[in-house]
């Protein structure tokens, strides 16, 4: 490509995880000529934008590296002029997260916060954030990128994709993590591998696996249910069923554990709120310890401690999106892209989580073989509760909202999933106006 | 239509619903030239077959009709010729049918004969006795038209047709009493009365109801919300939430309360089973008390008790079609069909419930305006139980079946499913010689 | 139905076909309780309507009906409260359908005024007059139902279906036709045929015909091989090739002779012209004679010579429909409508001809069995014509416009398809304000 | 990947081309452990596969290359353990050819061998063959793949993907061709242009071009309506209309030249017929000379004249997708493929020709958008057309095939269609043994 240099603006800048997007651009100062670095967050983050900031320029300035760092509260300074514009905020932060959680065990439902009863008020407060966001960048950026990393990435990624024209993909570092350890149980190299996967964010499946030309999809499964490491930092590790998983014939991701071992995944759950908090009030405690250090003065790079924090392998997967759009490199990546068609049993502009083609068009899913019932059929009930969700969020929509979590795999009854609205829209109603009727 | 005489053989003739279709036929005799009416049914239930065949032939006498009983053990003799054949049987009885509705009880799961984990049990018995008696119709009444139904009836109508070349047509009486009881709550006249069914058997939906032309769907749910009687006999009548009724826009079954109001019922049926036996416990009893009336040889006709047996409009509904189809009416009945694009998130070949045109041809589903998210998502995850339920039980399939009892709504953890699995497959081994593991 | 008055608007109320409408509204006064007809059409057609509306009153006299019938301009008088609005006019009279037969004869290619290069310009002129035509009844009668007769009727019908709120249905008299000629073939009742129509306006299959419930399309196809009469009096009745027929496994319409007999149909067309004029030239003589009849104060009831007009059973059909709609009677009738499924390979808001179900509802398309490749590549190609030429005409879109004509199968060249856009676009420059260009 | 030696064969090896796919393998000796390559033809090819393993061994010898030659007519020891099977035989050789260029002519109809009703002719007799052949890969090499390039190749590819299990990519050297072009005309590298393809073989159009992330779509067909050189040798370059190229807003491929501009390219098919004999008749003197050249014992590489025979690029096409599948290289290349929802209008099954990744898992395409009407008629017309023909050549089924030709865009008439295949039958006879009945 005709070298120019590229502006990235980070809309939730204060984040932990920006270190980790700093030293990606820094790694990739041969591919990428990054000039601006902007940083955006809300007022209240002040404290936190200021200590990243000075951190992000340590390490900057230990590379000697040509590239200006910015950093303030003005959204629409960030996003003007901007090549690629990355999201990885929180409406209401851990403390809203905290509720997410809590609310539906109190119904002893799954809380968890991107694909549990947590994930869809979460989908409510971030939806209308994300479109104004969006107002911005068609104003003033409309050629630009959004990379999405903020959660639930599959459903936000579906609602700026149909409310506006900004062009984004959706990100998530669980298809990377899991090449690695199907690679790391193969021990083979990565490229070597290949991997057919299609879901959705959180909901991805890997139909089939090969390693030098030859189907390892069975011995990939073999290996999970003989207890082959295969989870995320974030999520329980409940054993797999071998006898299920051949049946499925299909590796799941690790978030597929809330959907099919529901029930010990909730009485972990509700133990681990007993004995150590939820995941919201154990992360407050990392992020502490990890400000912490970046505070330090002395320090110029990332630290380690950050790759336990949750969140590996985002940079590097975002920073080779950015690298395989600019410079046209047409890999393979897995991200949440409109359907199109890959997906042959659901709608065209539904966003899935895909093998993909990442270019200078953006991305192209790679069309995926016929699914199995069973798969389609989670498939389709998942999706039908995000479409929902979208509407519900977009318009404020009381009934929309109760047929979302109505229709939700894991709410096995409208009586719960009633309860467990009308608590998520009082606890939330300071950050969602758009419900105009009052929850008594 | 060029008149010529009618044969009808009656799989499991035997059955207290007998009577009713008997009636059935007299009331008919201007419209359809029935001259042979054969009842078949297995050796164990002889005496039976004996009662309801003399019991018939009092009311055939009383009417002074032209028509011959034959009742016997030979199917082939009782299919040879036939134009209708009509299949009401249950393998292995109201025994069967009793640990269908216990088992999953012990693992806190709904049990239902057909809709809940009992009606998964039941189809693998069912499907390959049914393809049997289809070869049998294929050899020797090759254009002959197949009335189904033994339940699970949407399940076994696919089987046949994916299966088989029998020209079948699935009923079930859900549909007919939704279209009584929505005339009653309107004070209306059913001609009047114009309602879209769709979904599968016993997960049908009517999205639409026009009364004069005029849109009366909310009216509907209003007055359901509000405590309008519209239960089966055999459903608990658990209330519904009005609130969830106008946020769903569309009317749901009787049958739909063990999706959406899964905990009441389940509480429901797990005290019933303590205070008065399972539901087939409870129908053992009404059987044996309906057979006591048949027996008396002054009785000549069908005795009103019958009705009260949960089977109301059976036999109406059968011999609408039986009509609809020998004299090419073209009215519209709802059915058990394949798809073929009416709804058009299904595949073309999955069997449906849904307005049909019966004529000379059979039956031709009629198209639906595109679901809902929340309906369709529901539609989805249970048919993908259903294919993977008539694979599993065509194949004798283990895998297959734990998939299907997995990716059933109403069990929710594949722990549960597969303890679920392994009792059924052990308590039914004598009817499911095609599965050939061993369960311990 | 709990009955009420109903009133009829007749938008181009000075047609020669108009007595046939009133004629069958008289002859089902106890089933329709019409008791208002408003005939509207354009200044320039006042004489014909002042004779249309005084042989009306005297149809109405003679049989003492209760009912008023006004004729004047005003068309949003005649809209207003009406409960069925009947279209049937032609912009620019028989002088613009001879242009539009006419200029592609001038480079070999068929002008017919449907299905040939005529009906493209026909609908560049009507799509605009009939949606402001909808806008008036969106505002002025918002639950009339519009029964379109105006051609190319499936065009007209999806232009109204994607660009206004209006509940539509079109209607021809081709499909009426073919079930006359197939009974009149086999010799048999309409009643006993059952005929699967599927397809688009004038090009339409019967795909595959009953007959007492034996499958007869064979044999129907031999005979239309053989001679039968099988054609409509405006279409030259050119011999079908039997090996083609059978080949072909489906029944032709009429208009499918343009299709699949394009050289002797262009033959035929372009002699015809010389030694008699044009069809519209010819019809200018027809309707002459037929208004002379009309003014005669002696006649009270539609003149036999009406139906060698070569619109027969026009009336009918769409009284039929009337009748159906209001009393609810859920019959069978072929109309176009948006295709919702019933053939898969089309998009679901494409309007199709299809065997429908008409009641309170409308009409609903039965489901189609899977077409033959021939069939849907066919049905596929006019489709996109008939998307392109909506397009054009909505927008007076250039580019649109060429793509339609070019994408016409019975233009084989896109030099030609151009020269004649252009030649129509000139010649109906009055007719055509949407379309900005300056064509030299 | 594990390092092995490769098999290549080579069906049709005595091919002119042969040497540059000789030239491709031992160009790649880095990346491809090619240590076999037998090549394999009929006993009639005797003399031209001896005259091209003697100069494949030459070159072999001149690079010093550890590869083994084998030659003979010995198909079944060829296909034995191969890796790569690569097709590239003509049954009935160029005057077979010949005769399909010519029958179509006598009635005013397009011969072309590929696209015209030539290319209908060379499939009946192709696709037996070729299942033959894939009869023998399934027993004798079942891991192989096979590369097509034999003509029609779309057709061809579809055929064996439906018939056989073997694992099968079609190609064609157009759209490597159309991307070299189209970089001339941007004066860009082929890395930085971004090409979605998506169609069929020889009917393949770029939906969209990307330079450096600009849409350049409108230029580049401003470019090539204003003349650049947009064309194959082999096919007469008839200049486009730039208007009608603006409406299209794709990029069509040369051989769309004989849809979109019918009448020109028949006229020119019709005058060199007359002035230098058929294609197939020029090309048997290009390749008369070809062989005197290879003859020559001091010749030991690739002569530059191969170039201009007209199949330039095949080579390499074909020896990168080889390199693509055995390093698992996740690369993209316009292949034909089953659509699998790539092209969401067309069948699951339908071979396509798409932008597809190559790795290890052979062929997948990428998602294409939705495509405009204008394009998908002509598809939709050509794949119906495609399908027709495949079950006529398995089936030898006269009405298929008569339907094939009915449905063929560029055989304007069903009488016409009847007439070319009657003369194809006879004139074929001996390569048409699946026909049964005799043609006249």
């Amino acid at each position: 490509m005709s070298r120019k240099t590229l502006k990235l603006a980070i809309i939730g800048g204060g984040s932990s995880y920006t270190p980790e997007l700093i030293e990606g651009v820094l790694k990739r100062r041969d591919d990428l000529p990054v000039s601006e670095i902007h940083l955006v967050d809300i007022e209240e983050g002040e404290d936190k934008l200021y200590v990243i900031q000075t951190l992000a320029q340590r390490m900057i300035d230990k590379v000697g590296a040509d590239i200006t760092i910015t950093a303030n509260f003005d959204r629409r300074e960030a996003i003007s002029g901007a090549d690629f514009v990355m999201t990885q905020f929180r409406v209401g932060g851990l403390k809203a997260r905290a509720n997410d959680e809590r609310i539906p065990l109190k119904y002893n439902v799954i809380g968890q916060e991107t694909t549990g009863a947590g994930g869809f008020a979460k989908a409510l407060r971030t939806i209308p954030v994300i479109l104004d966001i969006c107002r911005d960048i068609e104003e003033l950026a409309p050629e630009a990128w959004m990379l999405n990393f903020t959660n639930p990435a599959g459903l936000v990624t579906e609602a700026v994709n149909k409310h506006t024209n900004v062009k984004s993909i959706g990100l998530c570092n669980v298809p990377v993590s899991m090449q690695m350890m199907i690679a790391d149980m193969m021990a083979c190299e990565l490229k070597d591998l290949q991997l057919e996967f299609a879901g959705l964010n959180h909901l991805v499946w890997v139909h089939k696996a090969w390693l030098d030309g030859k189907n390892i999809t069975a011995e990939v499964l073999a290996k999970v249910g003989d207890g082959a490491n295969f989870s995320m930092k974030n999520i329980f590790e409940e054993p797999w069923d071998p006898d299920f998983l051949r049946a499925l014939a299909a590796i799941p991701c690790p978030y597929h554990r809330y959907f099919y071992q529901t029930d010990a995944m909730l009485e972990e759950e509700k133990q681990s709120a007993i004995d150590k908090g939820t995941r919201a009030e154990q992360v407050m405690l990392t992020e502490q310890a990890l400000f912490d250090l970046y505070r330090d003065e002395n320090l110029n790079e990332k630290p380690k401690e950050l790759e336990e924090r949750g969140g590996a392998y985002y940079s590097d997967a975002s920073l080779n999106l950015v690298d395989a759009i600019y410079n046209n490199r047409n890999t393979i990546h897995v991200v949440n892209v409109p359907n199109n068609g890959a997906i042959n049993t659901l709608p065209l502009d539904a966003v899935i989580e895909c093998s993909s083609v990442i270019g200078s068009w953006g991305a192209k899913p790679v069309t995926v073989e016929e699914l199995s019932p069973a798969v389609n059929g989670l498939l389709q009930q998942v999706k039908a509760y995000e479409q929902l969700t979208i509407d519900a969020a977009v318009l404020g929509d009381y009934d929309k909202a109760l047929m979302a979590l109505s229709s939700h795999p894991l709410v096995p009854d409208i009586r719960k999933a009633k309860s467990i609205l009308d608590d998520i829209l009082r606890v939330n109603a300071a950050y969602l106006p758009q419900f105009k009727v009052s929850v008594p």
